[in-house]
């Protein structure tokens, strides 16, 4: 059975999508990182660096393992199940790519682009100029991706589900649905399927749920 | 055959040495970043975020395939080869969760430490404190783990080759190897293998032919 240990956050969301568009059954628990609950000797068993997501897997012999760290959640699900990541090339290589440039891209940037816009204790506008422009200049290459093809890197696949909340992030960020209208569309398709519908109510259900 | 293009930075390092680790014949075009080579077009065909490196592989047969992101490009050549990636469980999982956590936490959190360290044009305290915070909590979660076992993830692999670059350069960030004393011992480890030393000569060697 796996065991999902995660928040309402663009990261936190990713690995619920999967589970529901992999159709597994898991059980979602909601790690409300406000706490200080994934600073704790017990989830950092689960991940030493102390951030959701995370997951564990128990199989009926008494195995278990971990995996953390949302690219590689993503990637050891379609592996269990053999959906979403293509296994012939170029498919194979461009979902890998755009999964890593989500990994490396768009989620630290647009977390930074966050930080000094709504977080940081003093407005540094040097800082929140530098992440402004680097959040767009990461949307226009998946605009321009996306202008040309439907999904990312082939079929729908882990490559879209894992640049979706962050897009989506970073075009409420910049203010940017009409300035990456390919991009928007894209989004929007993605919102629209039922597993997304399903794992973001679910979500939803659960931290309400572990707040009352 | 295999033509690579690349730079001389932590990012560019990475699938040099993965190439020299395999044993595969390679093409190493060195791209000088300052030089804007990597907006061209010709590069934006291989890697449409414009950033070193990109890989493309181009077969017998006249076939051609391109491949961007230090990470996807080790797992591309990793599954090329049959080598340095387990297939087996739980060090298939580590390998990918260490290989992600370097994409998406040192290497863009020291990347900022760096840039506003050294190349903003202004000192801003509190950013320089938030990324000198950031990359001693990631060496310290690496130390702990380098603490335990030889290598982060089962056998030596692309997990360590990714990981080293970056971690190479936060411990000179923030002078912390007496901090991290069995981190600095892994990169020094990393650092002493044949393949990573003819890796980091050659393109030392083409970088000088380049500019010369």
């Amino acid at each position: 059975m796996i065991e999902l240990y995660t928040w309402t956050t663009p990261n936190g969301e990713k690995p619920v999508i999967m589970l529901e568009e992999c159709g597994l059954e898991y059980g979602l628990h909601m790690t409300d990182i406000s706490t200080g609950l994934q600073k704790k000797p017990d989830f950092l068993a689960m991940n030493p660096n102390g951030r959701i997501p995370a997951l564990v897997d128990r199989t009926e012999n008494g195995g278990e393992m971990r995996v953390f760290e949302s690219g590689s959640i993503l990637v050891y699900l379609a592996e269990k199940t053999g959906q979403f990541l293509p296994t012939a090339q170029p498919h194979r290589a461009e979902t890998f790519s755009w999964t890593f440039f989500q990994v490396g891209g768009t989620g630290p940037m647009i977390g930074q682009l966050h930080h000094f816009k709504s977080y940081a204790p003093e407005k540094i506008p040097y800082a929140i100029e530098r992440y402004e422009n680097e959040t767009r200049r990461l949307l226009g290459v998946l605009e321009s991706r996306l202008s040309d093809f439907e999904w990312l890197a082939g079929p729908y696949g882990i490559a879209d589900m894992i640049n979706w909340s962050w897009a989506r992030s970073g075009l409420d960020g910049v203010d940017g649905r009409s300035d990456f209208p390919a991009l928007a569309a894209w989004v929007d398709r993605i919102a629209a399927r039922e597993p997304v519908k399903r794992a973001l109510g679910r979500m939803k259900a659960a931290k309400e749920a572990a707040s009352g």
